[in-house]
């Protein structure tokens, strides 16, 4: 489970995408969830990625330029994982495509 | 707790808050927090948030525009759960400020 992401300075894009799982246990969506994550990490233009699953989930993953978003939604192997999350995952999602504007951090160890 | 936020077209601003808890019970935070998700919906151009914690938190409240952003911060209230979450609540955070351009969602009752 990744952390905090580590950003450059804006600007950057984020990809915010929430979603209110359908109940189904075994339904395969933790082990895609979990690979998908990891193959967004190797794409071009990747610069990180938060999660959070209380009652809604919530991911942002963060992105150089657009381009790099508008190829990991077409990669093959996220579009199938789309098509399932429409087919069964899913009951809502919203996906917002943002521009990080500002941003700052604080780091109790200064780090 | 609330659910997924109902928003209106692109353009509008996005508040992207992930934070990793330091470990402290009965701190005050669970109180503040909720206080904070209902003071920030009494807000002028306040357009709804998500949140969800699960290892790191991530909350994302959405915003008719910058100034509505600005006035929030620095709310009286609000200024002090800042000071109390740099003081004794997080670890670490970061807050990224952004503009959302584009939107889609996905609802299975077709709502």
């Amino acid at each position: 489970m990744p952390g905090l992401a580590q950003t450059p300075e804006p600007p950057y894009w984020a990809v915010i995408f929430t979603s209110h799982r359908a109940a189904q246990p075994d339904d395969g969506y933790d082990d895609t969830a979990q690979r998908m994550l990891t193959l967004a990490a190797q794409q071009s233009g990747f610069l990180g990625v938060e999660t959070a699953h209380e009652g809604v989930g919530i991911t942002v993953s963060y992105w150089a330029d657009e381009a790099s978003i508008a190829a990991w939604k077409r990669n093959a192997d996220h579009a199938y994982a789309q098509y399932e999350g429409r087919t069964r995952w899913y009951d809502r999602f919203q996906l917002r495509v943002a521009r990080v504007e500002r941003a700052y951090g604080f780091d109790r160890e200064g780090a």
